[in-house]
């Protein structure tokens, strides 16, 4: 089944949902029902509120409507017939009135007794093919997104058309709700929210600051192999930047605004490539300086509706590890190849097999883009080119270019088979013309340069909710917050475990000693919730190797070593340990 | 002279200077000419601009006038007279209004011929004492300091009450002009502005952004050894987190607010303190726990008026290198024990010597702190018996504390022996209170903590303008951007000078290598405007004592090496270089 399929299967079902509730409960005002990303949801404004119970009701009415479904019958009516036939149901007279500003035919769509206001694109046998679906959940949603407008209650749902799809999908969300990263997160002590702060800007903690820095000093050493140097710039601007950069004109809405004390008109960054402009056009560049590459780790700023946020997936406050490379033409290809490269290592290091998709831009709305389309198709056969020459597998995606360039995406699937986009390599031809910036050739002449825009992780906050999910917090050893949990059985083994504690953070390994009067089972159960990779038990057998005065050799020293999924991986010697541990951070295991 | 009686003598020039310019062009109009901290001015509306050739004859005129100037004659009159005595004059009209709102006496001043509106405040014997004087610039100010009023003509002067002292000063002055961080920033290389971005929003260069990098991690560096550990939080918040912390009271004008998409007021953070409680507040903490040391270097954003923004002394976006110790009552002795040492250290590897200042709150003005007075005499005892168990000289100082609690504030004189205050230690007794801040003490009773706010350098901006100034760009060896710069005699050598390049950029050494086709000469030049603290001369005698191929030893190897001062240091080999470079940044000089 493909895609389009799949969605007109989900909106047929979204359809049956409804005529289900208005059945159960005859005062219910439908709102809208339509198809999303692995299902489909249907707006409610109950007159009487309803619970999570409520949804066996449902299903068990949708079963039974769904027998005498035979198909969904089009009828196209006149404005009046419209108004008339909702004459009860403000939200529909809502629709209709904006269908009517269109010009566009109204049209109902039946099936069985159940008649609703739809554009329509549903399948033909919904009595056979409607039958492998499953509701999820309740949630709260503004008539139409905006907080203004009544709550209307939302019930999500998911239709496939076999059980045994269904149920692998249901497996995975089941899972998937396992590792969820809000809940990780806050459980592992990574990151918080607060109230007086408000939604959508997390708040991180020493062990989720200590997370972010370690993927950030991945992506810098890399970098710093291919002559990345790192800037610095501030988090406002007055507007005039991003008149010359196009942004106020494209993403207005979405820019934190601010008018200062003087009556003057800033903004918060919403990403940072004007402003690293600004630094490379501050002195004259030969030829000789070029390429100049950038990178800075910021926090950039939009102005999201809250309904949108969603943990760290969707934040108002994102850390771009962004790079910008400012290169001439002939230096593109080059260029591309390194951040390629570095991609390429990075999300090794994670296991992550990588996709690529080259997207352009979409000919049949060129008004969406910045520059003319001969200059679009210049850039986009160059990067063609760079691709086929690295003898990779690729797809091209019209219409995923940025508004400023084409880019080429990289795509990852996660533990439970979600397909992410990660990393992105940009190519960027207008910003440079509308900036006017250039270099000196070998002849003295001014040259017109190219901007790449490459973000590895893309926002700090998405890769790590999409890695907290992929791990379930179980974070290979080099990356985890705390490595090694020192354990000791009593009091009475204390001062062998700081002995213990204090070789290995002399060692660069990031120890922790519990060193409350807690049972080792206690100790045990908190260092498996923090998913610490690796406990060390330490009891009277392990003790007697230990000198507790004069010299000690780590080939002597015994320690009982368990992994964080509970595994005993038994005694050995403290230098075995140490080796066990430098080899797997080597490794990236 | 103390600081009362310079100030009445440059108080008394400004009338001086009013006095001759009013003779000069009779149609000026005089607004005010208070003693500031060095000198005076005072602001002119010219119906003419004028120029800097102009203070000549103006310094001639005022030291004409001053030979008539027997006295300063207090003269008490009516606002009716006032307002027609300066019936022409629009700016003393509105301060004659100003006055009489207040029901203040209005008083002029007599000296010789030339009356001002004055509150007083003047020296006894003009014609004998006001001889050492020097005007000095002029520059636009809008009258008011409101960018909406007119821009009037400053004309700045100083004056001291000896020869030698004023000769000292312009001195002073003259080396500190060679020195202007402005001015050096800018030939180095290390920041730049720009006028779509702004004023007072500074965009650090990689030059200038490593030097930042630099100093952050000798602070990080010693913090981390007494168990500091870093945080991340957002730039921005709900109005709701200063409604709590009191901040948005006391700082409302300063912060720079967003009114978002739905109608919410934010605001950017001036300070970090209230975020950093919602980190410690995010879950229960016992005492085991405490201390809390979140450390943070953030940038802070503040709406100060462009009038006041210069170079990096005053900005609108600062980078705090913050830092907070949540813990209880009884652990403050330890806790500013180490920050204070960590102060100490830090200050130590620049030079600078430290003068400490208890900065208390004012008994007369108590509505000006969050608080009780009991708790703020309390908290000042216990910072009086550090300081004093500490054994280090300190003065105190009424009325400097901050609003929310009392300080230790470290100040330092730079090469030139202008005063900075540099680190503070601030003892926080409100912000606990107002966030209901606790810990589960050893009886299991909520106890309140106390916080500590320190941040060492203050901000990099400001910081780095000291540092700079302090050192003419001559940052020693451990801070330069560039430590050493390999110059080749011609492009003969450029193998050989690529080669010891290669090995002190193994060796951790920030080397660049000049491999363009340029005179010795001219690369000598460029090295020494970039402030590189050393150059290595490759010639064809250096190149003798290599093997382009097979096998070298550094201890062979020979190198030339000139210091940024021109100094010849003379041939050594590589390894004693190395050597040299090694102790120079061990004993960070």
């Amino acid at each position: 089944m493909d895609k389009s399929q799949l969605e007109q299967l989900r909106h047929s079902a979204a359809h049956l949902l409804a005529a289900a509730v208005v059945n159960l409960w005859p005062n219910t005002k439908a709102t809208i029902g339509p198809s999303i990303d692995n299902g489909f949801y249907y707006d409610f404004d109950f007159a009487n509120p309803i619970s999570e119970k409520d949804l066996v009701r449902i299903d068990q009415k949708m079963r039974e409507l769904a027998k005498s479904w035979q198909g969904f019958e089009r009828l196209e009516v006149s404005k009046e017939e419209a108004r008339q036939r909702f004459s009860d149901n403000p939200y529909k007279l809502e629709l209709i009135e904006d269908i009517v500003k269109t010009g566009e035919p109204i049209t109902l769509y039946k099936s069985g007794e159940f008649v609703d206001l739809c554009r329509g694109g549903h399948i033909d046998n919904p009595n056979e093919a409607l039958n492998h679906f499953k509701l999820l959940s309740l949630a709260g949603a503004y008539w139409r997104g905006n907080e203004k407008n009544k709550m209307l209650t939302r019930i999500y749902g998911t239709a496939f058309p076999s059980k045994e799809e269904l149920e692998a999908h249901l497996t995975m969300l089941e899972e998937a709700k396992k590792r969820d990263h809000k809940k990780l997160g806050k459980e592992m002590g990574l990151f918080v929210f607060s109230d007086l702060v408000g939604q959508g800007l997390p708040l991180w903690t020493p062990k989720g600051t200590l997370l972010r820095e370690l993927l950030d000093q991945q992506i810098q050493s890399l970098r710093k192999k291919y002559g990345y140097q790192r800037v610095t710039i501030p988090h406002i601007t007055k507007k005039d930047l991003y008149e010359t950069s196009g942004h106020w004109a494209k993403f207005e809405n979405e820019l934190f605004k601010i008018i200062t004390r003087e009556g003057h008109m800033f903004a918060m960054k919403p990403m940072n490539c004007p402003h690293h402009t600004q630094i490379f056009d501050s002195v004259p560049r030969s030829y000789k300086d070029m390429p100049q590459r950038y990178a800075e780790t910021t926090m950039c700023y939009r102005d999201e509706q809250s309904g949108e946020l969603s943990g760290l997936s969707r934040v108002r406050c994102l850390t771009q590890d962004d790079a910008h490379v400012f290169c001439r033409k002939s230096q593109i290809k080059q260029e591309f190849g390194y951040v390629w490269d570095i991609i390429e290592t990075f999300y090794s290091r994670f296991g992550f097999d990588l996709k690529v998709r080259l997207s352009l831009h979409d000919p049949q709305n060129m008004k969406a883009y910045l520059g003319v389309e001969e200059d679009w198709n210049n850039a986009e056969n160059s990067l063609r080119e760079i691709a086929k020459e690295r003898d990779v597998e690729y797809f091209e995606a019209a219409g995923e270019a940025a508004f400023y360039g084409p880019k080429i995406d990289f795509m990852t699937h996660d533990s439970l088979g979600r397909q992410w986009q990660v990393a992105t390599i940009q190519l960027d031809i207008n910003m440079p013309e509308r900036f006017d910036l250039n270099c000196i050739n070998e002849k003295g002449e001014r040259e017109r340069i190219v901007m790449i825009h490459c973000a590895i992780m893309g926002s700090i906050e998405r890769f790590l909710s999409v890695l907290i999910e992929h791990f379930a917090g179980n974070f290979p050893l080099w990356l985890s917050p705390t490595q090694i949990a020192v354990l000791s059985v009593s009091e009475k083994q204390l001062d062998y475990a700081r002995y213990i504690h204090g070789v290995l953070i002399d060692a660069g390994i990031r120890s922790q000693l519990s060193d409350e009067n807690k049972s080792l089972g206690a100790k045990i159960r908190e260092s498996t919730l923090q998913k610490v990779p690796y406990m060390v038990i330490i009891g009277d057998k392990e003790m007697a190797s230990w000198k507790p005065e004069g010299e000690n050799d780590n080939q002597n020293l015994i320690v009982s070593v368990r992994s964080h999924d509970g595994k005993d991986l038994g005694s050995m010697s403290l230098y075995e340990f140490q080796d066990l541990l430098k080899t797997k951070i080597e490794k990236y295991e």
